[in-house]
């Protein structure tokens, strides 16, 4: 049987086509004309807004201000502090003419700040007084990108980056910190996923810095996705960009930098995170649409269902529910239902003749997990806006529950390396590891899984390297996977 | 006299030096490393951010959806509309390299997206049920600058540019004209400005359009600055780039098209429209910190007048009034006076043991025109939150009021050569002009000045042409000023 156009493959015959015809038949997205790049359609974009709103609030409430700096940066910039430009080079790129003119120094359109945040702040801190100095900035970020994927790795991107300024190393570690918790209670509170906090091992630090610390999280093919970075940077690009502060006793200081960020990658953690084989799942922070209402009706009918519809859909806005009001008329109800079901819209509410009649709406849900009441449920009009405004509040609870199973149900606590390599499989193995870089590289080779962190709540534990049988390192367990 | 570091040349004296002196030392902006390129301070960027979610508001509640475009455009692309690649090819800044490769087609960057826009509008609309097609973008976009200024000419700046297809030219020009109408309403409600809305001779328009729609604003020295545009392009982009609908009776159609964007040069002309010898003033509207208070006392009495003004802020920020609390320790009263003075606040609040044990706080203005109690007035403290909610309006109206009084002072109705160069010397001119470009390009020749716009409501009238004094053309007086 021939499939609907609109429909998508299903996530347990291919995760990786269905993702595919998910952000492009949700419209989240459409390909660019150049390699590598990605147009957010409004759908898309929409959902983008309301993870900004939600982290900007989260960002300025603890005293950060938002800022912004120029894309193009002078290309020996770049080359200051030395770890950074060798990460970064094999994907910038670079500016070579303006207007009619050869420049003379190259420019890079930045991969991320750092190296132009540094030259600033060394220009603006002076004395103790200047500190902390708590930055940030919404912005687009360029790295070229081989083998591009929506969401997940396109050649530009858009992302928040804080930048901040320390006195000491202990303001700055907590500074860390406190980014890494935003980017959590985010994932956890607004997107309803089920994400880790942890911290990197040296071989997956970002470029330059001293600690960087994650929020992995968990999709449904059992792989990872780092879905929040924050980085304690020492004083190394302190040094590199001379950004120094007089102290209290009058003595000239190295400031002590972090910097963190969270992009549109987060909206790929949330596809993968939550849809299922007919597509899309949206939790109800992030829905551009919470409920779609789709009248029913022929002819005369048409027109009541419709005005009743129209009225419902202001009752439901005014009480702050986001809510679409399907009126196409070329298009059937059916077609309405497969299509928003396969957009992820939390809640339908359809409404015929015969429920007007009876005075309800007919509730169905995107999505039920341990949940009663599967089927379809009548609304009384008159408690809508309360009923709904419940329903919403409790997916969002069931979909971060449902993460949360999901995840535990494929992490698998390991001490063999067949046990290992039946975890990576399809989830994540809690492994022991050494700090030898040849037992990464090893597990790697051969089974593609990574160390994606050490998690922050993880038990104090000691034992043997899962792959040589040496001391491990760590202190406690490391979560390994497979990752996006 | 050694003028104090932080203080401002005066307007009256050098209008360009006090320009400069109040962008960098209000901590607006800074200069960025790259030629032309400028750093949006956190003072700045909250102007931004609050211009911003206005004109947000205002294209949402219009149908008008958010979207997101890439950075980077192939060369091809521009060429397409022969008018608008001879537009911008002066200012185009150009990606050779990405990596270590040389990219087979160079890419430019966005200097406006009609270009990339309309390449997927073309692949998106296929039947009339998908018009109109109303998006919108917030972005950064780059046009090589030679003779950079801040806010008003920069190599980069953050703008909104909307694009929307229709299917006639009536629908396109109804567009064109809502836009205009965001502009004005954000000028004049949010910024206080005076602009005047009107539309571009032909010399004028933007590079591939068919009429372009402006909101000129005057200046404090006199001078004219273009905040805001909206196009109307015809079929000129749909041509170039193959957007076309299948109408109802199922025959091809062009879509008709156009563009309008507002950007960080409302940040320039908000301060040159209100700015005076002290320093910025900013409308209340738009001001990230309405309130300053300043708490004064030493010793043990320092302790109880900032605990005092402690509260008074946290009642103030609870009936949403932007308040920010001085508490700096290492400068004095006088010194923060003149700082928020010269930063532009609206309202100043002292608080000292006196006014504490009167049960008031000590209010001052910014600026004072046409209005009574121009010095400091004792506010009672169980009333702040009234209070200054009430000034806060009147400041807003007084701006507004003072913006427009300067406007109709310096605008002139001249019928002659000598008064024309008058006019335009410190201050805007209404002429009446022929359709020849030799006429405008001597104008400009002989006093820099140029056809701003044809106001919108400009009287009907007919004559002969100011400089040539043939048959005047476009049917009402133009007004004519040197512009920024």
């Amino acid at each position: 049987m021939a499939r609907d156009e609109r429909s998508v493959t299903p996530q347990s015959e291919d995760f990786s086509a269905w993702y595919n015809d998910v952000v492009f038949r949700a419209e989240l997205v459409d390909r660019g004309p150049v390699r590598g790049s990605m147009v957010i359609r409004p759908y898309g974009y929409r959902i983008w807004e309301l993870l900004q709103a939600d982290l900007d609030g989260r960002i300025k409430a603890t005293g950060h201000q938002n800022a912004y700096f120029p894309l193009l940066i002078p290309q020996s910039y770049m080359q200051r502090e030395a770890e950074h430009v060798d990460g970064f080079a094999p994907e910038l790129f670079t500016v070579t003419r303006a207007g009619e003119k050869e420049l003379d120094e190259p420019l890079v359109i930045r991969p991320t700040s750092e190296a132009i945040i540094g030259e600033m702040m060394a220009k603006w801190i002076s004395s103790y007084r200047d500190l902390p100095l708590l930055l940030n900035q919404w912005a687009n970020v360029l790295r070229w990108e081989l083998r591009p994927r929506m969401f997940l790795r396109t050649s530009e991107f858009l992302w928040q980056e804080g930048h901040t300024a320390h006195a000491t190393a202990a303001d700055a570690t907590a500074e860390t910190m406190l980014a890494l918790g935003f980017y959590q209670d985010l994932a956890v509170q607004t997107a309803a996923m089920a994400t880790v906090p942890g911290e990197k091992t040296p071989s997956e630090r970002f470029a330059g810095a001293e600690r960087t610390f994650t929020i992995e999280a968990m999709m449904r093919d059992g792989r990872a996705l780092q879905a929040g970075t924050s980085h304690f940077f020492g004083t190394n690009f302190a040094a590199a960009f001379g950004i120094t502060y007089t102290g209290e006793s009058g003595t000239a200081e190295l400031c002590h930098t972090s910097s963190w960020g969270m992009s549109t990658r987060m909206i790929g953690a949330l596809i993968m995170t939550h849809g299922d084989d007919k597509g899309l799942v949206l939790p109800p922070e992030l829905a551009p649409y919470q409920v779609v209402i789709v009248p029913i009706g022929r002819g005369e009918q048409a027109e009541t269902t419709l005005s009743a519809a129209t009225e419902l859909a202001a009752t439901l806005r005014r009480a702050g529910i986001r809510t679409h009001l399907d009126d196409r008329p070329h298009v059937s109800p059916g077609f309405k239902f497969n299509d928003w079901e396969m957009r992820g819209v939390p809640i339908r509410l359809e409404l015929g003749p015969r429920d007007l009649a009876a005075g309800t709406a007919l509730m169905s849900r995107r999505l039920n997990y341990q949940q009663p009441d599967a089927g379809k449920v009548a609304i009384p009009l008159g408690e809508a806006a309360e009923r709904l405004a419940a329903e919403l509040a409790a997916c969002q609870a069931m979909l971060a529950r449902r993460a949360a199973d999901f995840r535990d149900e494929h992490t698998v606590t390991v001490n063999s390396w067949p046990e290992f390599t039946a975890a990576v499989a399809n989830g994540w193995a809690l492994a022991l590891l050494c700090a030898d870089q040849a037992c990464e590289d090893m597990i790697k080779a051969e089974t593609t899984a990574t160390p994606r962190c050490i998690p922050l709540d993880g038990e104090p534990e000691q034992g043997t390297c899962v792959c040589c049988g040496k001391a491990s390192a760590y202190g406690k367990r490391v979560i390994f996977a497979r990752a996006y």
